[in-house]
């Protein structure tokens, strides 16, 4: 079992809009849209998804994290240390 | 005219690739895979999409901008404040 | 006590040296230092700052969420909030 | 000559602002703070250092670039192309 599974569809129905957008994008490009309009679209895109990360991030911490933590053993340490690495990759990206 | 004209094929590759990213997720979502793998998958598409948007800026500084400083008058100073919004927006997005 | 105090003096001459680089970039700009290099610069200095960020969150994750877990009760879930509320404002700045 | 010579004092003002931010942040590492204040001070202090680096992009596309562009010749595309640089490491860091 995953954190997500409660929130799947939401999660889903999040993505699905984040492909539209991204099609969208192409759409702009494609019939020669001004380019500053092309890049505020790509920003609302890149903001939506970092959207979907965080709120992933929060449902693992608050259920993998948490159960390993609550469990005990060496497993705790593994899932603290992969979250903070996810961390880091989505405050750099 | 637009800047991207040119590149016009290459962006429009880019961004299909950044949709099929995007369905990619969606399948791991469906699929329950491992938030940690599904973090690392959105983190990759924030990045291809921020890549786009550098490059279509890099264009659009290298066209639009120029040409209308070029030409000179008023229009110049609106192209130069318009791409520095769009700078403050893709840095903070 | 709190999570980063085993690490306090690696912390701290981190920081010093984020200060010094600061103090670096008041001098750049005062000696009308080339803007792109002044730039440069404060781009190192944002990834210094970040650094310290994701080393005090993997240590806070690490020790007082982890402990907050471990005892139980209500605590453990404004543990988790808070810390998806601050990894949130760090992915956003 | 460079591009933010007429903001110079401004700029200064908020370096030191944000030196002092540093040095805020240092004592409260150094006074055991919750670990959570300090990186709310940390992403504060960040976002002020990318306004820094924003306003001085601002002016350097207004002076530096539109100059080169408007004298015409090589430098210009140099000019053009180091813009961009910094733009990426700005959005990337």
């Amino acid at each position: 079992m995953v954190g997500y599974t409660d929130d799947k569809d939401a999660v889903l129905t999040r993505l699905r809009r984040i492909e539209g957008q991204v099609r969208g994008i192409q759409r702009m490009v494609d019939e020669d849209t001004y380019c500053i309009d092309v890049l505020t679209q790509i920003s609302a895109t890149t903001r939506a998804l970092q959207s979907v990360a965080l709120a992933l991030l929060d449902d693992h911490l608050d259920h993998c994290v948490r159960q390993a933590i609550a469990a005990g053993g060496p497993e705790a340490d593994d899932k603290v240390a992969e979250a903070s690495a996810a961390i880091a990759r989505l405050v750099r990206s």
